[in-house]
């Protein structure tokens, strides 16, 4: 969202607009009030209060969170990777600066320590402020809030993170290209121990194929073991969205863990939801099992 | 889409806004060129062409298919009941003037009859001209293509059909609202066999959970076992759309037939999607079982 995109509708509301591809499709969200806007360092920053679906918070344009389907991509990207780990203490956010990521990290008692890499300070001000259904974890006193580059961060560990989660902008946008590499997804194998998993969300096969094969096969270039799995997730385009989650020989696939108290809090997320997740539609399959 | 919300971007294209929930939220996509628009007898009835994804067909501004996007839909729509059925042989379609789900259920070698019942005639004259990629199949021998409405024609059968598929609209647009009663489900249930199974679309839990809930306990009431499951869907409201089939014993989400030949072709559905898909999201397995 950037302001010039802004648009009067019949003069009387503000409307949010994303584009999908080019600018051809793309959704619209009428707002109810502009919260913050700021162009940091890195990007632009914009929060906006919404009439149906909460709280908006979008990077250069790209939503990034809507505070009523948040659930559904942070309960995936976070809960799948902690559940297929015997005993996750040491986590890795990078990125993640609302901090929804963290948030429900943090919901599993067995961590110790939870370490959010977010380049741009100014985005976790902004959440700090106007979202804390996000970022209420941040005080946790198991959390480590760094303001710096990820892919630098995570090269001065070895043998360290039980779990690696990558919650960065897509390479299209914002400063979260460089966080797409096979040398980055190398480096986190290295920081990570030999029963840890690295998972990053990896776009939608309708709209981002392209760049959804090249995330899959640089992850898969950097670990044994790599499935990917999808979930609803009406905050992106298309609603299709997929994760790839990583590893040395871990099947993230299984569940290999319970928590009842934490599971029968949990809104999209279960151990049924684990298995069905990696099942893949046959088009998506073929997408990622293709040469080219 | 109706004209008046026809709307210049920077003067150059003309472009479709589908509104999911009153005016708050919605989707756009631009026209490339507008191929038929015309009111009917029962509702308007606009395609045209878009830049990226395909020819796009809407019902009173609610769109119907989008060529890009509509096999995730009509797959699923289509192939989770007929092979959950041992020998499908006669099955009427309520709706689907496209020509979609016909397409589909005539893949299914072992059908001998299918009969689509679509109250517009204008819509199926307007498809056979400008969805030929959906309506392909209308010729083909064991069609039967009906103009009347599909409660009524139901009603004079028993014990007949061996699958039922709902494809209309929704409550809110169209035609369809008369579709949803309990009294037609039970009409529905009598005219199919002992092993018979109806299926129908329900919406997304997204922005219409009410009438998703009420869609589901209608069908609940008419049929002994009744099931949800999903499918992405790009081409609707949030992405994450249901479906719910009922039957008088049936269990829906067991495939129970093979054909190599058949599911070799499709790019959505296969026998690992049939089992996973009836695996629901806590929040909506919430939604179907509360009381309220």
């Amino acid at each position: 969202m950037s302001t010039d995109k802004f648009d009067f509708e019949k003069g009387k509301h503000l409307r949010y607009e994303e584009y999908f591809q080019g600018e051809n499709n793309g959704l619209f969200i009428k707002i109810k009030e502009l919260l913050f806007s700021k162009q940091s360092k890195y990007q632009r920053i914009d929060i906006f209060d919404s009439y149906d679906v909460g709280r908006v918070f979008a990077l250069d344009g790209i939503t990034q969170t809507i505070e009523k389907f948040e659930f559904m991509y942070h309960e995936m990207l976070v809960h799948v990777a902690m559940f297929s780990h015997p005993n996750p203490e040491k986590v890795l956010i990078i990125g993640g600066g609302d901090g929804g990521t963290l948030r429900e990290v943090l919901r599993h008692r067995c961590v110790k320590e939870a370490v959010m890499c977010e380049i741009d300070v100014e985005v976790v001000l902004a959440a700090k402020e106007y979202l804390p259904s996000l970022s209420c974890a941040m005080n946790d006193e198991r959390a480590s809030l760094l303001f710096k580059d990820g892919a630098a961060y995570v090269s001065e560990f070895e043998d360290y993170f039980d779990v690696i989660i990558i919650d960065s902008t897509d390479p299209t946008a914002g400063e979260g290209g460089h966080l797409f590499t096979v040398d980055f997804y190398k480096r986190c194998s290295r920081a990570l121990t030999d029963e840890g998993l690295l998972v990053a969300h990896t776009e939608n096969p309708v709209y981002d194929a392209n760049w959804l094969k090249m995330a899959y096969s640089r992850i898969e270039e950097a670990f044994e073991v790599t499935k990917m799995y999808t979930g609803f997730s009406p905050q992106y385009p298309s609603g299709f969205w997929t994760y790839t989650a990583g590893s040395k020989g871990n099947n993230p696939s299984v569940k290999v863990r319970d928590d009842e108290s934490l599971e029968s809090q949990l809104k999209y997320y279960n151990g049924q939801i684990h298995r069905a997740c990696f099942i893949l539609p046959v088009f998506l399959n073929d997408i990622i099992e293709s040469k080219s």
